[in-house]
C-alpha cells in the first residue's frame, strides 16, 4: 500500500535513501537545504516542500537525515506543532542520545512516535540499500516502519527504547576508532623495527589479533592511501557525541579520550576529509616525537 | 630421517611440542627444571640430560621453550661453549628481540644458527599441533628446520632476519591487547546506558567494528567468565617486552602504555591467573571512579 512519506535531508546518504522509497511506489515529498539536490527525485515524481514543517504535515512517515544534533532539533521544532497521533518520525541522523530522548518525549505528548534509526555502511550502503540500521523507540512503531526500513538496509536491529539506536551507533564508533588505533600502533611498531608489515598482517591477522580495521584499513595505512571510506571529520563528530554521552552519564573511557585527541591532531593537520586510516600518519609521527 | 634433537623446557607448551617430535621418530633428549614433568616423555623413549648443556651437546637441533628472557639467556650461556657449526637452535620462548639478536650473533660466531620462533595458539594449539609460529633468523636454517616446525604448528611464517619472529609476536600482542581494550570500553559504554550488550554485539560485530577479541571475549566479559584462555600475567609479560623494545628504539605508543597500566591494576587485584577478558572488570570499574 502506498504511503505518504516526507524525506528531509537529501545529502550523500539521504538522497539515495529517499530514492529507494520513491522507487517502492510511495508518495514522496522532500525538503533539503540545497534545493538543487532534489532535482533528480523531483524529475522522478517527488514533490517539493518549502520547509520541513510543510513536508511533514502532509506525511504519515517522516524520514530525517541531516548532519548533527542542532540540525535535527531545528527540524523537530519546526515539525512539532503539526505532529499528530500515529505519525512516525524516523531519524537516520547520528546525534545525541539524550537530545533524541527529549524530542521523542515531545512528539509522544502529541501521540506521534519518534524512532532514532542511525545508519552505518557509508554512501555505498545507501546507494545499494545495504545499510545497517540501529533503531530505538516504540517497538510497535518500529514494526510499522519495518517495510520502509527494509527498502533501505540489510541488517535492521531494534535495539530498545528511545535513544538505544543512537547509543548502539556510538558503541559501534568506540569499537571502530579504538580498534583502528590498535592497528595504527601495531603497524607503527612493525615499521619502526624494519619488519615487512604486509607480511606481518598476513602472519597475525587471521588469529586473535584480527579485526576488520586491520584487514581493511591496514594495507591502506601502509600504502599511504588516505582516500576516504569514512571521513575523519565525521568520525570525530561521532566520537564527540560518545564523549558527551559519557560525561552526561558520569563515566570516563580512557582509550576513547586518547583516540579523540589523536583525531583532533589530524584535524589540525588539515586531514578532515581524509579517511579514518589517516590516523596512522598521526600515530606514527607522534610515536617518534 | 631421524635426527638428534634436544628439547629444553617441558612446560604446558614445551611438553606436548616435544611429544610431537618424539612421535615423529626422532631421537630426543630432554631437560627441564622440574624433572617429574619429563616422566611421560621418558617412558616413551626420550632420554634425560642433567643440564641444558648436556642435552645440547649431543643434538643437531636444540629446541627451547622457557618463560622469559633471563631463562633463555641462562640456557644459551650454558650451551654456547659446546655450540658447533651447523647446529640449529630454535627458541620458542617469547623474549626480548634485542637479547635474541645478541645471542644469535654469539652462536653465529661458532657457526651455529639461532632461530627465534615464538608461538601463539595456547596449550590447545600445542597439544593439537596447530600453533602459529613466527620465525626470525637465517632463511636457509629456517628451511632446514621446517620439517620439525610442521610437526608443531599450522601457520609457520618466516618473518625476516634474527629477532623478526619476536618482533612479529609483539606486533600480535599490541593488536590483541588494544583491540581487547576497544571491546572493554564499548561494552562498558553499552552497559552504563542499559543497552542489552549481547544484542549490541550482534548488531555491530559483523561490520567495521568487528574483531576476534569482541566476538570471542565479549560474551565472556558480559557473563563475568574470566577463566583463562590466555592469562593476564603472560599478556603483561609480553606487553612489558613490547614497551622495552619501544624504549630501545625511541618510540612511544600511547594506547599500549594505557592498556599495560590497566593490566597492572588487574595484577594488583590478584587477577594474574585470569584470562585477558578480565580487563573488562578493570575498565568498567575505572570508568566510574
Amino acid at each position: 500500500m502506498a504511503s505518504r512519506i516526507a524525506f528531509i535531508g537529501l545529502g550523500i546518504m539521504g538522497g539515495p535513501m529517499a530514492g529507494h522509497l520513491l522507487a517502492a511506489g510511495h508518495s514522496l515529498i522532500v525538503h533539503t537545504r540545497t534545493q538543487s539536490r532534489a532535482a533528480d527525485l523531483l524529475s522522478r515524481g517527488a514533490k517539493w516542500a518549502d520547509s520541513p514543517a510543510e513536508a511533514a504535515k502532509q506525511a504519515d512517515f517522516v524520514f530525517i537525515c541531516v548532519p548533527d544534533t542542532p540540525d535535527v532539533q531545528a527540524v523537530a521544532n519546526a515539525m512539532l506543532p503539526a505532529a499528530r497521533a500515529g505519525q512516525i518520525i524516523i531519524d537516520h541522523s547520528t546525534i545525541s542520545p539524550s537530545a533524541t530522548q527529549k524530542m521523542a518525549k515531545q512528539f509522544a505528548s502529541r501521540g506521534a512516535h519518534w524512532l532514532d534509526a542511525p545508519i552505518s555502511g557509508g554512501d555505498v550502503g545507501a546507494r545499494n540499500a545495504t545499510l545497517s540500521i540501529m533503531v530505538g523507540g516504540d517497538e510497535a512503531a518500529f514494526k510499522t516502519a519495518m517495510p520502509f526500513l527494509e527498502k533501505l538496509g540489510k541488517t535492521i536491529t531494534w535495539c530498545g527504547p528511545s535513544g538505544s539506536g543512537q547509543l548502539t551507533k556510538l558503541v559501534n564508533q568506540i569499537l571502530v576508532s579504538v580498534t583502528n588505533l590498535a592497528a595504527c600502533e601495531a603497524l607503527t611498531f612493525a615499521r619502526a623495527f624494519g619488519l615487512e608489515p604486509q607480511k606481518t598482517i598476513a602472519a597475525v591477522g587471521g588469529g586473535a589479533a584480527g579485526s576488520w580495521q586491520l584487514s581493511n584499513l591496514g594495507p591502506k595505512m601502509l600504502a599511504g592511501d588516505f582516500r576516504p571510506g569514512f571521513m575523519i571529520k565525521l568520525q570525530q563528530k561521532d566520537l564527540r557525541l560518545a564523549l558527551q554521552a559519557c560525561k552526561e552519564r558520569g563515566i570516563r573511557l580512557e582509550a576513547l579520550n586518547l583516540v579523540h585527541g589523536l583525531f583532533d591532531r589530524a584535524l589540525e593537520e588539515g586531514r578532515a576529509d581524509e579517511g579514518t586510516q589517516a590516523l596512522f600518519a598521526i600515530v606514527e609521527k607522534n610515536a617518534k616525537s
